[in-house]
């Protein structure tokens, strides 16, 4: 690694089936009033909300109710979430659910005490907060967003088919994360592994950068290793507690910076991931399976080296007597076969991608362009095409 | 991974050839009166005293100095420097220079506001600090301990022929670390591979134990795999920036809890080297390497499977046709040839080990026993004997 940075991670972890009964600890540090956000009720069935709620009451704490966040928080949910904070004056943001509430959280914990328009601000300008900002924690019920020791926040604007991501700094990263592996038990099977799919492509998206020798992508190299070998147990079996818990960990260490540190990152395939979602709102992970093979088919051109890297360390190709680019081409090839066997979405048509959204979704695509190859628009038209 | 656990990491990390520019901005968050502690002279010769300096001068800070640290701080240096501490009254201690100094900073700033006896408190029985505790910071100037980022104080005292290490929770990690690769070139070679192998034994100790499919054994096999890498490049050429980057990145995430998270440890062998230290005063590092090989190899008599492991994922040995057992020992091999490689120490009769020490050194070690094998007194014996 030759770069300088800086590294700084506040967020604590309680991990394990036994983590909730941190959280009284925890809330014992902030406020009376709590907002309490969460998604569509999933978790009034199965019994978190429960808990949760007991836990609130029994540390005298008056709860604030903020239901009905959405998979991919809209701008206005936020607004509404703002109006709840603000009125209440609350003094604590708790998110339950998975990364779409995370992120709303702390799109809210930024926006609450700003008099002025917070998509514009924040998300469209992605300027630095200077106003008051709320402290938040979570309790995390899916895995994959990494949003629960980040400060990313995803908010979604379709008046103006726009899905953008902040990342802002260490202010809005939670306070603390319970990441209890059974809770992620219930998830449909589809959003489980769209999110198994969101961490890999985070950590590929890190990974496919840089022509210096990086000790985080030996890192990377291990986490992908450990995130195939667990995901094939928890595709046939979702209540294995190990293989789940093990996911829980790698999702967490996939996007709290660590595995960026000292090299360039690409994130197109997330660019081109939240365009579709923008245009479609189709889950996130999905969305980024759509487009990922066609997409490093291209970018392979431009780094064989590192795709052969890929195929050795990662999918443990066999390499004897072969050509970089032959090496390189059965690591994608492994890649696919992975990805049928959880049964991910490898065409974006079935995501209700049309035709004639390609020039809209490219051109709600930022281009990033610090990845290997660099994409013009016309690149991604082509690659929506060949993703259809 | 199957347990549960808490994961917080508090020390904010500087990182690069330009990092020692954020210490004004650090120094500013604490009062006025600062602690400078550091070794045998040499940041003066290689012009880091002088640079530090002047960044407290500037910042108008009052300097205590507080030199002479050993590379085993012992009790007494501990006393001296808690009286510096204590009588200025100061507010912050910096630790300029490697682990010891670090390790013996942390012990400065849990024991000088302790009345009573802090090597027989905080040392032989390890308690809990309930005093005023110094918070403090570090300039790296030697890798391998990675006591910049957690919260290990080794203390060695000599009178009692014990070298004991104490754990210390959040309170006593560095409040924030400078990490400048460029300022470990000019340590001695020796001292530099001792520090090498440090890093590969803190990762294998946390490694070899467990029977669970754990994510940090595979982010330990992309640690280790880098370090092996970057090592064989820094011997060669100790001004490689690159290589000793990557190095002093690894040698904190080596040993700042990330990768024991949800298993056992080990620690075997650094309970062995640590009582050969205190009775021979010999560098750490090759404290470590004069008896691993001999340990592991008995070790993996009983976890053939993980050593078989090693081998492939870390020394890429060829697996084809070969049974587990023979793959396992032929990763202890290439391991053997990489040490001699480097010139590390294979021989504990080196380090002024002697036969009529072994009952001595066994004794002083601390038998933990979560590894795969659970060692008496007489097969640690036995190792010295195989060690020398």
């Amino acid at each position: 690694m030759n770069g300088n940075f800086v590294y700084s991670n506040p967020t604590r972890l309680y991990f394990g089936d036994k983590s909730l009964d941190f959280l009284k600890d925890e809330l014992a540090k902030y406020g009376r009033k709590i907002m309490l956000s969460y998604g569509g009720g999933s978790i009034k069935k199965n019994g978190i909300y429960d808990a949760v709620m007991e836990i609130l009451k029994s540390s005298g704490k008056e709860v604030f109710e903020d239901p009905g966040v959405m998979p991919n928080p809209t701008v206005e949910k936020l607004l509404e979430g703002c109006r709840i904070a603000r009125e209440n004056d609350v003094d604590f943001i708790l998110a339950v659910g998975g990364g779409s509430v995370v992120d709303y959280a702390k799109g809210v914990a930024v926006s609450a005490w700003y008099d002025g328009d917070p998509w514009e601000k924040y998300y469209l300008k992605m300027e630095n907060p200077a106003n008051r900002i709320l402290p938040l924690g979570c309790v995390l019920t899916m895995v994959g967003t990494g949003s629960e020791m980040n400060g990313g926040s995803v908010i979604t604007n379709h008046e103006q088919k726009l899905k953008i991501g902040h990342v802002f700094g260490e202010e809005l990263y939670p306070k603390f994360a319970i990441l209890n592996p059974k809770y992620t038990f219930s998830i449909p099977k589809k959003q489980m592994i769209a999110g198994f799919f969101d961490i890999m492509s985070h950590i590929m998206e890190q990974y496919f950068s840089g022509d210096d020798d990086n000790t985080s992508d030996y890192i990377a190299e291990g986490l992908m290793r450990s995130l195939i070998h667990s995901s094939r147990i928890a595709v046939k079996n979702p209540e294995d507690y190990e293989a789940r818990s093990n996911i829980m960990w790698i999702a967490t260490w996939a996007l709290n910076t660590l595995i960026g540190k000292g090299k360039p990152q690409d994130w197109m395939v997330h660019m081109i991931g939240q365009s579709i979602g923008a245009f479609t709102d189709a889950t996130h992970g999905m969305t980024l399976s759509g487009v990922s093979l066609p997409y490093y088919r291209v970018s392979m051109k431009d780094a064989p080296w590192k795709f052969a890297r890929f195929a050795k360390n990662v999918w443990d190709v066999d390499c004897a007597g072969k050509s970089e680019e032959k090496i390189a081409e059965e690591g994608l090839q492994a890649m696919e076969n992975w990805m049928k066997e959880l049964g991910l979405c490898l065409h974006i048509a079935e995501l209700g991608v049309t035709e004639e959204m390609f020039e809209g979704i490219a051109k709600g695509t930022f281009l990033i362009n610090s990845g290997y190859h660099k994409f013009t628009k016309d690149e991604i038209v082509q690659i929506l095409k060949e993703s259809m």
